[in-house]
């Protein structure tokens, strides 16, 4: 096997790629800042207690784990962000007050999630910390929505769900919420065979509520139906009124949709829920909620709800920049010429010098100028190029 | 032992430590852009050959391993990303021309090199490949000592050296070469007395040669005694002319140095190589030089130049950012309110939004002035606050 293969579903990031990549990731930080987020940058590397600290089990199976040497303990390489940005919410920053968090980086994953994804995610997002209450939630619905108009997408999706739906019908009869690990998966698939021969036993209305979840799907108009349907437990009309409220705080912005048996991140997430969803992919491009427990099992229990999207996913969906205009300059040490040549780069031009030998067009950069000697043999000044 | 502690050398970046490095990791890359060079981003992980190809030994002990579950084979975590470029440059882009490309990421090392070294150094760093001249080596040091000067280095010392040095002299004498790994160790070393018994074997002008290279150390006067001390084999003059060439071209950017002995990277380079320090920091901030056998590897001959530098390391001797002023708004979804404070944003004020019941002063932001309603009730103003 040669020695520049790379492993499957692993690529490199070419040039006018990196460049969408780049520019994305910077708009979207710059975003955040703009609404007070603070970067911060946990490390590639924790202990795997650390890693699978309130994560769900999914991410302990995507996990790459390794041996420390100084320490001979097992070392996680993070397959997600938000755990570890939630333990610095908790232990390093142990500030009282709202704190608003973002962060940056690649993740990595054992196993592709689908056919055609990368194990190696650009993650990028955002979290808000210290706030219990539906406004945190509203502002990170915006915020993410808000990312995406900023990098172009204007026909978005917006899917909403809220595991306390689940929650309160689960409570309601203790020989569901025993299986309340198959449940999940059953209503994930909306397998509604499945359900009917899982909730055989269960109490009447509580399996009338189950078996109607998957149904549970379509415009806003959803809500009023799950409030007919399902039974009238304080948690459900919670969960209702808050989906109603985040979706109406999305008119304009998005098309609303709920997904009441949508419950991904349902072992980690603790309200409402949301995925975005841009034409071109058949997965969401980001997904937010809150999550309430998992400062918690970092010692200090912090209401917290955040978004997240892989930028690698979203850049390849934009076109490709057009080449940059720049300016060819020829070889030379010469003051006026390395002078020039400065100048014009403080100015913003891409002035690239001539390699004795070589006429170095690069791929990225379009030379439409020239910088040359003028007739008296004094002056350099641009020329333009055919 | 609690489940948010950090493995040993491995570290969060909190906000205002983050932002410097954000803010100086998007200048360096602009500045490259502004060259030529364009931005790649390899991966984390590839197959160990893959990474191990043409660097050396070195890399193989700091590199993490670990299983491929898709493939089963040996993954390695990248522990440094110029191999990585150079097998972009030879096998992806492919390019007859001179290429220019530069990157920005982590890399992982199982052990710090120093005390208080992290092992998540975050490298950046610009390559040129296709031009075999000094004129790449020149533009390569050029650039570094730019990156320096524009972070706020103004006090920067330019060490240079040139495996040509040594390759001619072991070229001479084959007991001596079959000895390369003991005398680069020695002379890494500056160890006299070891060299001595190490050479006592071999030809009189070849172990005269040995014992005083570490002693050809200081400004570029030690050049001129260079040519004096050292035989005269072609190899040492050409090695000498270059030093001597890039010595002058970085006259009035940096205080220049010479250390013949100084073979760091002795094993991967294969011309000219140099070292750039900082005050308040004993280790070079930076290191490049030419290692034209890297392409080979890959199956591809190309000359090639670079140089890198670790982000985090240099950030951290530069001034904490001021806390950006920004401005308190409250929280509403009144469409006049929300119009206002997106305007704000668009004109690149941080606008943070109070949560109910929190006052939520941020850490990285200092709200000097707060958005209220005016006496009439209706116009959203700006009011500065004490």
């Amino acid at each position: 096997m040669p020695n520049w293969l790379l492993p499957e579903h692993i690529a490199d990031v070419l040039p006018s790629e990196a460049r969408k990549i780049e520019e994305l990731r910077r708009q979207m930080l710059d975003n955040f800042r703009l609404y007070g987020y603070e970067l911060v940058m946990p490390p590639l590397l924790e202990y795997v207690e650390s890693l699978m600290t309130g994560a769900g089990q999914d991410t302990e199976l995507r996990t790459f784990k390794l041996v420390d040497q100084i320490s001979g303990r097992m070392l996680g390489l993070r397959a997600d962000m938000t755990t570890q940005v939630a333990r610095i919410d908790a232990h390093l920053l142990n500030r009282n007050s709202v704190t608003r968090l973002c962060y940056a980086g690649s993740v990595l994953h054992t196993r592709p999630s689908g056919l055609h994804t990368t194990r190696e995610p650009l993650q990028i997002g955002a979290e808000i910390y210290g706030h219990a209450g539906l406004e945190a939630d509203a502002e990170i619905q915006e915020l993410a929505l808000a990312s995406l108009a900023m990098a172009g997408f204007t026909d978005v999706r917006l899917d909403l769900s809220h595991v306390g739906v689940l929650r309160a019908i689960l409570a309601e009869d203790p020989a569901a919420a025993k299986d309340e690990a198959a449940l999940y998966l059953l209503l994930r698939a909306k397998d509604v065979p499945g359900l009917e021969t899982q909730t055989a036993g269960y109490a009447p209305a509580i399996r009338a509520a189950l078996l109607a979840l998957p149904s549970l799907y379509g415009d806003v108009e959803v809500l009023k139906r799950a409030r007919d349907v399902l039974p009238d437990l304080p948690g459900i009309a919670k969960a209702l009124a808050e989906l109603a409220a985040l979706a109406a705080s999305a008119i304009g912005r998005a098309d609303v949709a709920i997904d009441l048996a949508d419950l991904r991140g349902y072992q980690y997430e603790s309200g409402a829920m949301f995925a975005l969803y841009v034409p071109g992919l058949p997965n969401a491009v980001a997904r937010g909620g809150r999550y309430d427990h998992v400062g918690e099992a970092f010692g200090r229990a912090r209401p917290a709800t955040g978004f997240s999207m892989d930028l690698r996913e979203l850049a390849r969906l934009l076109p490709t920049a057009e080449r940059k205009h720049s300016i060819r300059a020829p070889w030379g040490n010469a003051p006026e010429l390395k002078e020039k040549i400065a100048e014009l780069r403080k100015a913003g031009e891409v002035v690239i010098q001539s390699l004795p030998g070589h006429s170095n067009e690069q791929d990225e950069f379009e030379c439409d100028r020239a910088l040359v000697l003028d007739d008296s043999g004094s002056n350099w000044i641009l020329k333009n190029l055919g």
